[in-house]
This record gives C-alpha cells, structure tokens and sequence, in this order.
C-alpha cells in the first residue's frame, strides 16, 4: 500500500539559523582565542576545570562550551565535555594539524571588510573596499594570508608536486607566481633534488617563503623575484610555473595577459600549473567550491571561482595547446596542467 | 559477512564552514535588502532579469543568488533561479508571513554589537557592551523588537491564548509585562470579548503595543503602564500576568524579585504565564532553544535560557503552588502556567 502524500511542512527554521550564522564564527573565534579546545585536550572536561584553565568566567565558558557542543566541535555527556575527532586534530594546539591560526587570515579585517557592505558590492557586481580590495598592490593581507595558511597548505602542496612530477629526478626548473608561503614550489625542491625554484610575489611577503625554504633546507635552490605577476619580467626557460590560487583574483582577459606571460617564460613542452576552486558547470556544486565565488565577489573587483570549460578557454586563447583536469583529495580544490 | 570497520575520516570542513558562517548572515541580508527572493518569485529566473530586477550587477547577482542556492534558498536548473517553498512562504514581501523586516531587529547593532568582542564576554560572563546591554533602561532596541517581530509572533500569541484560556468565554483581567509588540494580550482580546489588558513597557515601546491594539479593534479594553517592570506599581486582582520572552534576561534572584511581584498581583487561583526557550537539562537540545543562551550571554550581564527545573524553582521560591510545562509546537518556545 503507497505511503499517503503528506505535503512538506514549511519552516522558518533555516532563515532563523542563516540570520544568526554570524554568532557561529564569533563563538569558534572565542573558542580559539581562549584556547578552550587544548585545554579540554589536556583533561579538563567541567566547566569549573575549563573556567580556570581559560581564565574566563563559568558562565561564559558553560555558555560557549554548551554552543559549540550543538555546533559540532564538542562532546558533553553528565556535564563533562570532549573533544570530536575533527576538534583535536585541528583546534587542539598541540596537534600538530592544529589550524586555529588560520583565522588571522580567514578573520582578517581585510577579508571579512568586504562582507560590511555586501548589498553595495552585489549591486556594484564587485568589492566596495577601498582601491581594489585584496589585489591592491603589496596589500598587507598577503603576508597574513602567508602566516597564518601554511600550516594548512603542506598536504596540497605535496600533493601537487606528486601529481605534476611523479618521478622526481629530472631537471625542473619552475617560476612560483604569487608563491605567498612559499609552500607549493618547496614542496617540488624537498622531492626533487633537481628542482630550482623561482619564487614572485610582494618584497614582505617573500620573506616569509624564503624562511619557509630555509626552514625545508632548500635555501639554495631557492631564489626570488620582489613584485606584482604583471610587471616583473620573469625570465625565461622553465619547467613549470605555478599558479595557485591566484587566477580567481581578475577578470577573465586579466587572465589572459598573464596566461601569456607565463606561456612565453616557458620551454617547449613546459607545463603551467593552476590550483583553483573550480566549481561544476552548474556553479552551485561542489557546495564548498562553488560558495567561494563569494569571497571573491566581496574581496575583488572582477575575481571569480571559474569553471574548467573557462580556465580551458583562458588557457587555449594564451597559447596553450591543452589541458588536464585533476582532483587534489582530500583537499577541496582542483589542479589545470596546461601543456605549452 | 559483517562490514569491515573503516575508521572515520577526520577533515577540517566544520571548522572552514563555521569560520565563513559569518558570510551566511551577510548573503541572506544583502538578498532581502535588494528584495531578490520577492523578484524571483515574481517570476525573474535568469541573472539578466534579476539584475534588472533588483538595481544590481548581473555578476553580483548570479554570485548571490549561487550561494543562496548553496544555503538551501532557491533552486537553479538551466540558469534559471526558482524560490523553495520556505523561501515562497517567508522571504518573498507578497506573502502575508513575509518575515525578512525581522532582520531590522535580529541584525541590529544593538544585538550584533554583543559578538564583537566575544572572547572578553566569555571571560567576565556577560555582555561587555556599554551599560548592561539589552537591559539598560529605556534602551531602542525594544522599539525596533515591537516593531519587527510582530509579524513572527502572531501565530505563538494565538497558540497561547488557546493554551491557557481555551474556553474564552469567561471574564479575564491580563497583566501583560514587558508587553513590546503587545500581540500576545492582543491575542486574548481578540479570542475572549471579556478580556482587559493592561500592558506594561517603556514608553515608545508601548506606542507600538496601542497601535496593534487598535488594529486589532480591542483598543477599548487595553491600557498601558509605562516603565520598568521592577519599579511600576502592577496594581492587582489580575487573573492572568504574561512574562513572555523577558526572564532570560536576568539571573535567578532577579528574576524571584520579580515573580513575588506577580504573584501579589494575581488574584487567588491566578496563574502566570512565562513563554520562553526552555533547552533540557543537558542544555545542549533542542538545537535552536539551547543555543539562545549564546543570545544572553552576549547581551545581557547574567540572562540565560533557563531549563524547567530552574523556573520551577524559581516560581516555587516566589510562592507559586505549582507550574505546569507546556511545549507550543510549530513555535521553537515553551509555556510554563504557574498557579498561585
């Protein structure tokens, strides 16, 4: 016998839970910022334990514990709270995945800035912070963005470098644009004995890969070209050059300008390398892919999550002769190889 | 042939998804401020016709109204954008249970403001905003309450007034406190024709309250006192007091003072009627009641949602002979009858 059709029952429920979004980051800020996650790590499972371990008020930390319980991020069973799997792996700062860093950026003035006034920016069809928002040149974001989201980096960017150079014992030499922490290209130089990286990016920001490159003990395979992508002459005869996650910041002839540039610095048979967001061509899937077009259209004044078929397109009309796509899991984002 | 035991895979979604949520708040406030959903369900489908429709960029529209997809908002097929049932119901201004005004009072500075600094209320344990935030005298925030929530809470206010006097026949002498919008002694009115509130507020709150009374065609038998509900004389011989929504604000002790107060003013065999969000004692469930604690931790020194047996105790403490609890499905609160 059929089920009887009962018609869905409508619900505010999701217009109450969105409009309040906003307290879910300022809870799991709180949380970090008063480092509650290691000190549940480290035992202390009541509220009286954490009020004291946090020097924050019972209240407060009952309050907040209670809130990030019906988040997700805690456990509470008779009054004693724990950490999920997620929770110690990640914001547990002993851990050595610990990414509560992440919000110096993530949470930076400069990023959540293009959020105050996003009904201007959505009638503008761009960001409505000054200048140009993030692009603006030697923008401070960029060594923030470089701090604070290379803990977050080292999986992708290594597997990045086994997808694009499997064997790992040829000469490669690549030009990292935009290389921020520096990450991608120093994961080429510790697999690779041969590489030699090229590394642009803004004068402050370089010094932070270049203490990352250090760091790897790949110093002297590792050189830098201060400046913005568009207007340093980035020399000529490389392997590789990267290019993640910087074509979402510009327009798709921006695009192209650089896509050329790069093409010409490249031997015969050279291979560009992008990392992206690249959504489906619904633009609505994957959900966390596709939402980063947001970003963009809060951060910059043209910038956008593009679809393969448009990076194809962006690369084609640059002179490329074909391109791969690749998915990077876990990681939540796309790898174009572009073949010269 | 049990399954093989696959250990759970740890990923940092939750924390990326939750440092954005902030993101949520803004795209769903942008969209009712440049009235998108209304355009859609009018039937502009394509980003042309709803940049068209709405003043604003096609690109800022189409990233918008992608990521309101993604949220649960519309759906998209083909490039053409149509509104969810819920969406139909409460975001589109043409339906008579439009409640996008609400953000008028959810997003007001006034309640927002208490999440700016986070960290320091859950150090001292209460609101850090100037003066005692939500509960200084006098404050506009209960202005723009009365006004913006009234269309929300019609529906409680009649679910109640059935709740506690179901025959609606009898004579009945309301006390309602801290009555904002005034709906629900309006609702009694309206039900019972031998119902007479008095309502009691600040003043330009209470201006809100007699209009709705008047539109409500019972303004014959309201009257208002004008003031704090600690401070006026409430008078006496009420067969009902309504504290709807206003415990939360205060801690026990404050809130006995006050019941003792309202108990002197009702009749033998009169009842009080406290509507709040009433979590279980694991202050963890139901999501959405538990979590309005966060509410009143960032808004006021020492509110809170108070589970029952902490009313029930405060009630008894104030010389209630006994209180019965009361869910008031589809509304996420609770009823609490206590009789003298």
């Amino acid at each position: 016998m059929p089920e009887p059709q009962t018609s869905p029952q409508v619900s505010p429920a999701l217009f109450f839970d969105t409009i309040n979004s906003y307290q879910r980051t300022e809870a799991l800020k709180a949380a970090i910022n008063l480092d509650l996650f290691s000190a549940i790590g480290s035992g202390h499972a009541t509220t009286i334990e954490l009020a004291e371990a946090c020097g924050a008020a019972e209240r407060g930390v009952r309050i907040l514990s209670d809130f990030l319980t019906i988040m997700g991020f805690l456990t509470k069973q008779d009054g004693r709270y724990a950490l999920t799997p997620d929770s110690a792996m990640f914001l547990d700062r002993r851990s050595p995945a610990y990414m509560g860093g992440t919000i110096e950026f993530l949470l930076s003035p400069m990023l959540t800035g293009g959020f105050k006034d996003l009904t201007s920016a959505v009638r503008k069809g761009g960001t409505v912070m000054d200048q140009e928002g993030t692009i603006t040149p030697d923008h401070p974001v960029w060594v923030s963005f470089a701090r604070a989201m290379a803990p977050m980096m080292a999986l992708p960017a290594q597997l990045m470098a086994e997808l694009v150079d499997p064997s790992a014992n040829g000469k490669l030499r690549i030009l990292d644009i935009a290389a921020g922490h520096g990450l991608y290209g120093i994961a080429f130089a510790k697999r690779n004995p041969q590489a030699e990286i090229t590394a642009l990016d803004w004068p402050n920001v370089l010094q932070v890969a270049k203490e990352n490159a250090q760091a790897a003990g790949v110093a002297e395979r590792y050189e830098t070209r201060p400046g913005s992508a568009f207007d340093v002459d980035y020399g000529s005869g490389y392997d590789l050059v990267l290019l993640t996650n910087f074509l979402h910041h510009f327009d798709p002839p921006t695009c192209e300008v650089l896509l050329k540039k790069v093409h010409q610095a490249l031997v015969p048979g050279g291979r560009a390398v992008t990392l992206e967001f690249v959504p489906n061509e619904d633009r609505i899937s994957p959900p966390q892919v596709a939402a980063f077009s947001m970003m963009m259209l809060s951060s910059t004044p043209s910038g956008d999550a593009y679809t393969f078929p448009e990076l194809d397109s962006m690369c084609r009309n640059a002179g490329f002769a074909r391109n791969e796509f690749h998915q990077l899991p876990p990681s939540l984002q796309q790898v174009v190889i572009s073949h010269k």
